[in-house]
C-alpha cells in the first residue's frame, strides 16, 4: 500500500469507524481499524456486533491492506498539523504515516488476520433522511432496558407495516414509539436491533435531508449512507406487541407545554437523592386549574402549580421522574396531552394532533 | 431573614463560593454554603484550609442566617426559570426558596453552627490585575508536587523582593518560575500557599484589567478582589530556593518556536503509553541546523526534524515529554531560549528577552 491523503478527511473516516472498534477485546486485532487500498481507500471497525465501512477517495499508487490499533492511529492523525498525509507499508505489518516534517511508524497486523465482515444489501430496503432515523432512534432509545437478564428488551424494534416505519423501546417501566409514514414503502418488518449499534448509527447520521437506505436481512441489517456503511447483527426473538399493552379509556386528560412540564419536574428531582429510588414525583390536581408537581424528602420539599384545563377525573399520581424528564426532553412539539386511567394506571403522553410519538410511563406503587 | 433578589447574581455567588465546599467532610455543615443577610447578602464557603466570601446585592427585609447544602441550593437555584429570587428562612433552619410558581424548603443548619473565618487584611498589600495573577498561577502551578509525602511542593511559593513578585512551583523533576514587577511595591515576603486554593483563585480571578489586592499574614492570606474575598492557610516550611538550582553556564543554546515545540513533542509522544514512564523522547541535534524529537517503543516510532540555528556543543538527550508539553502549553510568546549544559543536565526554557518567565527539565536517565 502507498498512497496520499487528505489528513481531515483521514480523520473523519478513522473517528467514524472507531465508533465500531472494540476496546480490550480477547483478540487484539479486533482492537484495530483495518485499512485497505484499491480503487478506494476503505476503512472497517468492527466489534463481534458491529461493523463499519467508511469509503474515501485517496491517490492510490500500490494497493494493499494492513491493521493498526485504533487509538494510535486516531492520535497520530489528529496531531498532524499538515493536511496532507502519505500512507505506506513496511515489512508487511507496519504502517508509515508521513506529514510535513513528522514520520511516524504505527506497528499492526497483517489484513488477513480480520475477520471478514458482510456489507451485502437486500433488494428490500427503506429510504428516509438521516435527520429523520436520527431523531427516531433518540426519541425512543433512553426507554431501552439495561437489564443483561432480558436481552431483548436491550434493542430498539423496528417494524415496517406497510407504509409506516415504527421504532418502539421498552423496559418493563415505560414505553417509547415513534412513528413515521414512508411514502412509497411496502413491506412486513419485525426485528429487533442492539441498541447500542443504533445509538451509533444515530451519531453518524448527518443532521441534513440526506438519504440512508435500511437493509434488513434474516439476521444481520445495513444501514448506507454512500461512504458509510453500517452493518449490524440482530437480536433473535419476539419484542412484546406495544399496541397489546396501550391502555385503551383513558378517565383524565389535560394538554401541557413539553418545557414547562419538563422544568418542573426536574426541579422536584433535586430532592430525590439520585442514589435513592424510592422517593416519587407527586404529580396531582388539587382543582380543574391547577397541575401540581411536588417531591417531599429528608433533603427538602419542592412544590410547583402549573396552569392547566383538566378534563375527567382528579388525578395524585407517584412517578419516577427520570423516566419523565427523558421522554420530554425528546419531544420537539410546542404542546402534548396527558392521558390517565386513574391513580394506579399508567401515564401516556402523546402529541396534540397526529400520532408520530406515544410515551407511556408506568407509576411508582406507594 | 427575608430577602428578594436576582438569581443570575446568587448563581454566581454560589458558584464562586461553592470551590471552597468541602464534599462529604467529617462535618456535614462544611458541605454547605453559610447564608448571612445583614446590609448585603454575604455566602461562604470553607473546607478547613480556604475559605471564599461573596456579598451581593439584596432587597432585605428581615436580617439573619443560615447553612444550607451547597450541592441542593446549587442546583434549586440553577434551575429556576425566573431571575426574581425570594430567600426565607423557616423554623430556624429550613431555607424557603420562591420563585415564579416554584417552592422550595432545603434543610439546613443554624448559623451558629458554622465556624468563624477571619477576613482580617493586614496593611501590607500587594496590587495587580487579576489577569495577571491568572496567568501567573497557570504558568507555574503544573510544576507543583503531588508527593504528599513533601508537602511544602504541593505548594506555590510567592515571593516579593522589592517591586517584584514571583510565583515559583518545583517538584524534584523540573522548575517553574514566574515573575513580575510591581511598580510602586516594596515589600519582602516569602511564603507557599497550597496549589488547590492557588487553583481555585486562578479559576476566580476574572480575565479583566481590574485588580486584585492580595494581602499577606502570618499564617494565612487574603485574595480580595471587591465583592469576592478568598482567604487561605499557608503551608509552613521553608520552600527551596530556587536560584540555587538554577544551571549557570550553558554548552548549547538555540532558539525555537513553543508552539512548533509543544506540537512536535505531542506527536512523539503518542507512541508512549500513559501507564509506562520508562520510554522517552528524544530531543538531538545531528547537525547545526536540526532538532530531532523521536520516540521509539513497542507500539511504534515517531520522528520529527525541526529546522533550527544551534550555538554550542550537540546534545542527545532523553526526556520526560509531559514536562515539556506542560509549560509550553502556558507559554504565548513567539520565540523561546532552550539551554543545555551537557546530556546528563536539565533543560532551561527562556524568553526571547527578559526574563518574565524561566522552566528548568531534568533529563530521564538512561
Amino acid at each position: 500500500m502507498k498512497l496520499t491523503c487528505s489528513r481531515n478527511h483521514l480523520m473523519d473516516a478513522i473517528s467514524t469507524v472507531q465508533r465500531a472498534v472494540a476496546t480490550r477485546s480477547a483478540n487484539p486485532v479486533l482492537d484495530g481499524i483495518l485499512l485497505k487500498a484499491d480503487q478506494e481507500l476503505v476503512l472497517t471497525g468492527y466489534d463481534n456486533e458491529t461493523g463499519i465501512e467508511y469509503r474515501m477517495e485517496a491517490d492510490i499508487s500500490q494497493k494493499g491492506g494492513l491493521v493498526v490499533p485504533a487509538r494510535v492511529l486516531s492520535e497520530v492523525v489528529r496531531k498532524l498539523s499538515d493536511n496532507h498525509v502519505y500512507l505506506a507499508i513496511k515489512d508487511d505489518t507496519v504502517l508509515v504515516v508521513e506529514s510535513g516534517k513528522s514520520v511516524f511508524n504505527i506497528r499492526g497486523y497483517a489484513a488477513d488476520k480480520y475477520p471478514e465482515i458482510q456489507f451485502v444489501e437486500e433488494d428490500a430496503k427503506i429510504s428516509l433522511k438521516q435527520s429523520t432515523l436520527r431523531q427516531m432512534i433518540n426519541q425512543t432509545i433512553f426507554a431501552v432496558s439495561t437489564d443483561q437478564s432480558r436481552p431483548i428488551l436491550m434493542g430498539l424494534n423496528l417494524i415496517c407495516e406497510n407504509d409506516t416505519l415504527t421504532i418502539v423501546a421498552l423496559d418493563g417501566f415505560r414505553l417509547a414509539v415513534r412513528k413515521e409514514t414512508i411514502p412509497g414503502l411496502d413491506m412486513n418488518v419485525n426485528i429487533i436491533i442492539p441498541a447500542k449499534a443504533m445509538s451509533e448509527i444515530s451519531r453518524i447520521m448527518s443532521d441534513t435531508d440526506e438519504e440512508v437506505i435500511i437493509s434488513p436481512s434474516h439476521n444481520y441489517i445495513i444501514f448506507n449512507k454512500g461512504n458509510v456503511k453500517v452493518v449490524t447483527r440482530l437480536i433473535r426473538g419476539e419484542f412484546l406487541n406495544y399496541k397489546s399493552i396501550i391502555p385503551r379509556d383513558a378517565n383524565t386528560s389535560l394538554m401541557i407545554s413539553p418545557e414547562v412540564l419538563y422544568a418542573a419536574v426536574a426541579r422536584a428531582s433535586i430532592m430525590i437523592d439520585t442514589e435513592d429510588r424510592r422517593f416519587p414525583v407527586v404529580f396531582q390536581t388539587p382543582d380543574a386549574d391547577t397541575l401540581t408537581i411536588e417531591s417531599k424528602t429528608d433533603i427538602g420539599t419542592a412544590r410547583e402549580e402549573i396552569p392547566i384545563a383538566l378534563s375527567g377525573d382528579k388525578i395524585e399520581i407517584d412517578f419516577n421522574p427520570r423516566f419523565f424528564m427523558e421522554a420530554l426532553r425528546e419531544v420537539s412539539d410546542d404542546q402534548v396531552i396527558l392521558t390517565f386511567s386513574g391513580n394506579l394506571q399508567p401515564c401516556s403522553i402523546k402529541p396534540e394532533s397526529g400520532e408520530h410519538f406515544y410515551y407511556m410511563i408506568l407509576p411508582l406503587r406507594r
